[in-house]
């Protein structure tokens, strides 16, 4: 008999719910998504993530068990209170997403964690990083986040916003950043930045795929941008290597899918730290999760409880 | 009946030994210490490490414990195999130090860990982060280096190099570091890369001392460069809390005490990232440890081992 998960991802653009089992494998029929989006108001966020975590639960097969339920929520997170404030849904400012999903999944323990470390968990679980106990699980898309696991462990902090790469500097970058810094890897590399800055440039596309077409037909313009990008990806993982020692880093995210050459600059800008063996040493490469990756992360909160943190 | 750790450190310009009781004090009479150098050789570092430790064993009181060798080293180390590599002492190369303690003290146990950790379990254990799980302690002086102590215990990372602070990269910062990354924190704000700085804008001192008494005189050029580093060191302290939600941060080092004010133009910049609470909630203070911090960070990977990093 099955052991599920009910898995629910949190994000920008969508909620999603699902029911997962111990191999990481999505119920067919249990996986429902609604739209959230910067402006939606608070009561159409609340009433979209009782649509989407009832169907899930509904879908639990006659006489069959509910390990838990995990949630993977964009950030910034309140660990402790089972808060949400997604920095891209401003109705939502310390809303008790746990409290909302222990009422709708009844007699059933919830486990809320950042979605960085749900797709470390899953990368570690199912994907490119199985093996390892020192990653970085990475998402390079319209922001640039991530999550670590450190010693076998997921790192959630004191406050549970531990792993937030795309807000590590990089060298000789002075692109002011939203949060405040100076050259945040996500206000350099992340899509809409890079093709804003091929824009500059003379480059006449709009979207990442206009980016990655025009890289494919072999345009100046649209090489220098990837070759910016991954460059200041892999600065931004030297940085983290030279303090984590971490051995390896799975990229995932639309946008890591430019062009399979961006893999190739993130190695050479980690290559140039030679001289520190340690950091030369980590091994960049691609995700091995589909797009259900952070699905099966939250389901991986429960499913992998040794490897999730410790709050 | 007092229980002693054997606390060994070795750094670039010397090596020191000297037992330490439980409540991380130094035995008086039991402190040795010899110039290392980078012009040294093997042997006669050798000959140092053997002379600094085999002083302090000798010291131990008749008929009173030893409970372990502690020794914090200057990186990187290969901490599965007991060896160390000293950037700044060319000689020894994977140098079994471990095994040379091992030889000296008999029948007693030999911690080898990288000094950053040492210091944060100093600065934890008897400094200016007690109460703190989650902490970087800092010394920023000839280098820039660290440790790490997260969800209360030690991070050593897969090869014993993590807390390499000094090698995060910071925004907008143009200066090649040796290590072959682009601004690193070292290469912009150690005191010799601050001195070099102010003298290539015109003043005309020479060490950090002269800079700190031309600061304190209200000179123009040393105080644009005391505030670039403090802003640099701010910097790199804010990545670092973005991917570790880092509570508390304290700095020792002789550089750090160049001018009380360099530690509020590291606040000012770590305050820019007000967006992110959980970047800027981060507290910066001086060490709370004296000259003998690092010895007493040596010990405290004997005597309080539930922190030290596991490897």
């Amino acid at each position: 008999m099955a052991q599920w998960a009910l898995a629910v991802d949190l994000g920008g653009t969508k909620i999603e719910a699902a029911l997962v089992d111990a191999a990481g494998a999505v119920l067919p029929g249990s996986r429902f998504r609604l739209p959230t989006g910067g402006g939606s108001s608070s009561a159409e966020l609340e009433a979209g993530a009782r649509a989407v975590i009832g169907a899930a639960y509904a879908a639990l097969p006659p006489g069959e068990s509910l390990l838990g339920v995990g949630i993977g929520s964009a950030g910034p997170i309140d660990v402790h209170r089972g808060l949400v404030s997604p920095l891209n849904l401003p109705a939502w400012r310390d809303f008790p997403l746990r409290a909302l999903a222990e009422e709708v999944v009844p007699a059933t323990p919830v486990v809320l964690r950042i979605d960085g470390e749900a797709i470390a968990l899953a990368e570690q679980w199912v994907g490119a990083a199985r093996g390892s106990d020192n990653l970085l699980g990475m998402v390079v898309s319209t922001g640039i986040g991530g999550g670590l696991i450190l010693g076998g462990r997921a790192l959630a902090g004191p406050t549970g916003n531990a792993g937030h790469i795309g807000h590590v500097e990089v060298g000789g970058m002075n692109v002011p950043c939203l949060c405040g810094g100076t050259g945040c890897v996500e206000a350099v590399a992340s899509g809409p930045a890079t093709t804003a800055w091929a824009r500059a440039q003379g480059w006449a596309g709009s979207t990442g795929e206009d980016l990655a077409a025009s890289y494919a037909a072999g345009d100046a313009i649209a090489r220098a941008a990837v070759q910016r990008s991954g460059t200041a990806v892999g600065q931004a993982i030297a940085s983290a290597t030279a303090l984590l020692d971490l051995e390896l880093v799975a990229i995932g995210g639309g946008f890591s899918r430019v062009s399979p050459d961006l893999f190739g600059f993130i190695r050479e800008a980690i290559a140039r730290r030679s001289p520190f063996p340690f950091v030369a040493k980590v091994r960049v490469v691609p995700s091995g999760l589909s797009d259900e990756g952070p699905l099966i992360g939250a389901a991986a909160l429960i499913h992998r409880a040794d490897y999730r943190s410790e709050v």
